[in-house]
């Protein structure tokens, strides 16, 4: 039998231009629907700069709080990627050449110049264990539950495709319900405190909606039972139709 | 003459709806360009759960280590709308009816029960100001260095616009130059490193790309000076050349 107790995981975004506006995160969305399918729970995200020292700051911060811990960014050839050096400071250990990762780079031939600068994305912690890249470039590395991984998405989404249930054991994954309607929020905030109160094992979020044709309330709901979900989206949508609205099912 | 520390800001994005992965974050790329304009320098961000004990907590700490802090989300009407009560709760105060709001609210006719609902949105902190919402709706507010603003983009935006310099003293705003090429990372990762360490004061990034015709990096120098931003590019448009690739300016 699952433990009932929540399965947490925490991201950390490591990149300048995500806090710039240069670049557009999209991981964060995707990491959080990978892990909700092996039960774990996104709990929290930080998007941080290439800093060591706020990198060290913020996996030992994190590692403490949840379950799980992802970090995206940083793991290029490059001088502004800090990531693996920093997080084998924050577990206090040294970075090795590891000789799987190795002999993948060294696959593809390179002059000496630019080998040295791609065997750098074959260093990993002492204590780590290799994160499959399905894409044929560099792996990323797990240390504890510290789990590394690149930024680019393409990249990170093969690398989250390799990890499963063995490595991540987790709880139940969350379902959801959504319905529309196009009635103001403020129209059904009341019923839906009420509704809510009598379905404290579901969570239900109210979000506005602003289209062309007029603006609207989309309601979702979101729990481990699937009864119940239904339960409550039958109640919600008898809510809509009872203050005028006509609900709008996925 | 204005001071060379960097002006700090963090944003705390308050939703379940983000950390489900149901919902994609636009606020911080679009706030972090506002706020570099105002030569101020998006730091940190945070995603966080609809939860008191966590806006609390998250709030009071960004709110010491940044020179301001700003979130979005949860100002809403319904029951999952926590944020202005969790941050009266984070600054140990009490909310309470702004006449300016409650008028504006008002405007706009509305059944009781819906009244009392949209209402809600007129309650601020003792000791908060407003922040004025241009789309016509409610108000954000301001209490401290915390900016407590909407979490639908186009009404977070139009709050955005009307900050100003006067309410959010910063320092230099930071420009960048970028250059790409069809050059793999580890190719460029020496001869950068070599030109970073010559120009300290500008921060160099490196990013790679893949398309249809081929892979190559991204090269974006950020800082405040555009002389040494034009002696940089400069510099990294001939190493780009010396490598054998063609630089491809924006």
């Amino acid at each position: 039998m699952q433990s009932k107790k929540t399965v947490t995981a925490c991201l950390i975004i490591i990149g300048n231009e995500i806090l710039s506006g240069r670049t557009q995160d999209t991981n964060l969305a995707h990491l959080a629907k990978v892990l909700n399918e092996l039960g774990i729970s996104m709990s929290e995200a930080r998007v941080i700069p290439d800093s060591e020292e706020k990198i060290i700051a913020t996996v030992n911060e994190c590692r403490q709080e949840f379950d799980y811990v992802f970090t995206t960014g940083g793991i290029g050839p490059t001088h502004d990627d800090i990531t693996a050096d920093s997080i084998a400071k924050a577990f206090e250990t040294e970075l090795y050449l590891h000789p799987e990762a190795e002999a993948l780079i060294r696959q593809r031939p390179a002059p000496e110049e630019v080998m040295v600068a791609r065997l750098r994305m074959a260093r990993i912690p002492v204590g780590g264990e290799l994160i499959e890249n399905p894409t044929g470039g560099p792996p990323g590395f797990q240390i504890g539950n510290v789990f590394v991984m690149a930024g680019v998405p393409a990249v990170m989404q093969a690398m989250a495709s390799s990890l499963d249930g063995d490595r991540l054991p987790g709880g139940r994954p969350v379902r959801s319900r959504s319905v529309g309607a196009y009635l103001g929020e403020s129209q059904v905030a009341a019923p839906l405190t009420e509704i809510q109160n009598r379905f404290s094992d579901v969570d239900l979020g109210s979000y506005p909606f602003y289209r062309k044709d007029g603006y609207g309330t989309n309601l979702v709901m979101r729990g481990v039972d699937e009864k119940r979900l239904e339960q409550m989206l039958a109640e919600v949508v008898q809510m809509i139709i009872d203050q005028g609205g006509e609900p709008i099912l996925d």
